[in-house]
């Protein structure tokens, strides 16, 4: 089955179907993946806060109102409790399990926030002719935890997570500025070269994903990471939140290059 | 006194002693200004999220913590029961009175937002050579109500308001170009021309502000406008609300260029 040139919304029949339960990545291309963050009511206005105080880590595509499995902007057909690949429960900050679905969890005080993806922004980089080396290298991108701080809101709080690409040096202005034009899925870069300058001891040992090759004449360039409010989330220790499992994105109705434009 | 070329903090101790009880166009020129809502916690949620539904009409610069009368980001020295002019209480909806200062009425459970105000825009259109027509004429902007229903969020729902500036046809395209620089400040115009297709009957009576000349080869272009969340708040009858009165504005410390990189 080629999921890559299908529609979002039968891809989503499929997941529902539980025929998929695997990772999204390069599924109907040219539509963004959301990340998932589902929590009860009473922590939602903290983490909303969160995300406004830290909107280049957690850039919010959408909030779903209290206790709905609907959204209405960015995929008016999709049903959140089943329509990612697989999800993850953490409880106190520990994860206590994983489910191709959340029909059987569901609260009616839940919250849902989906939030951009840096997949959106990885495939405009190489519509600008830039080499995006975990694509090459056929693995996950390499994610640091720095030693910068998010701003904390209420309960949550936590050191920023980046993501790193190398970037020719010659490429970095273009680089810089194909992603600024899209702050809905963390924008511009965050810092460029000196991974020890953000508390990156070892830049190939990355924290999450995988360690990549950076060539010589290239710089290593850093993003904010949507991996940023699961692991504040998971830090913060909330007694009950749902995300999805990661990799097992939501895909939405929206084009990337909508995007700069919501 | 001239209070044009003076700082924020200095001005904002004159504010502070009452000695300056006006309006605060056109003080500490080159800083942005912000409109203030103060509500009830138990209210703040449903607020918050109507502004991350609508970011064009509510660009929020700042939400305070729960009880916290000090900002830590767009002015640190700043006192939000003193540093206002003159504020507006609402109950139910309904003005019920004026003050200089709210020290009195302050509690433990306020949350103050802090919204961009289009003062901050129209510095950048006329360093680019767009004249200001209400600013030419010595009058207030026009403002109206729209036939456009904002995205509601829990309690609070209502139409969007809009500023109307008559832009030369050839200036049109530069003046997009400036405001869409500065999303925290409104952004991009909502419409151009064709006031009746957003439910405008009669482009010289504003629903709010003054009517100003319309030259011939002059289109008037609408923005969003920061009387919307007020208009929503009060449309909306909270039981309090607290808001600066119209023109009354916060003086921050952050400049309008700055805020393109905020």
């Amino acid at each position: 089955m080629n999921y890559t040139e299908m529609e979002p919304a039968k891809v989503r029949e499929y997941i529902r179907e539980e025929k998929i339960v695997g990772p999204t990545s390069g599924m109907s291309a040219g539509y963004a993946q959301a990340n998932l963050v589902v929590l009860p009511k009473e922590l939602a206005y903290d983490f909303l806060l969160f995300t406004q105080r830290n909107p280049k880590s957690c850039p919010v595509l959408e909030v779903t109102d209290v206790g709905s499995r609907y959204l209405k902007k960015i995929a008016p057909s999709a049903d959140i409790a089943h329509d990612i690949p697989l999800y993850r429960v953490y409880e106190k900050g520990i994860l206590t399990g994983q489910y191709k679905n959340v029909e059987q969890l569901w609260r009616d005080d839940f919250v849902s926030f989906l939030i951009g993806c840096s997949f959106s922004f990885e495939s405009e980089l190489i519509t600008a002719g830039i080499e995006i080396r975990h694509n090459t290298e056929h693995c996950n991108v390499p994610m640091y935890i720095t030693n910068i701080d998010c701003e904390p809101a209420g309960m949550f709080s936590g050191k920023m997570v980046v993501s790193m690409r190398p970037i020719p040096v010659d490429q970095i202005v273009k680089a810089v500025k194909v992603t600024n034009e899209m702050p809905q899925v963390h924008g511009a870069p965050i810092h460029i070269g000196t991974p020890e300058q953000i508390g990156i001891k070892d830049i190939g040992k990355p924290d999450f994903g995988d360690a990549v090759t950076i060539k010589e004449g290239e710089v290593p360039v850093f993003w904010c990471c949507g991996v940023t409010p699961q692991s504040v989330v998971m830090n913060s220790k909330p007694d009950f939140v749902i995300t999805h499992a990661p990799g097992h994105m939501l895909i939405t109705d929206v084009k990337n290059t909508t995007l700069k434009y919501m």
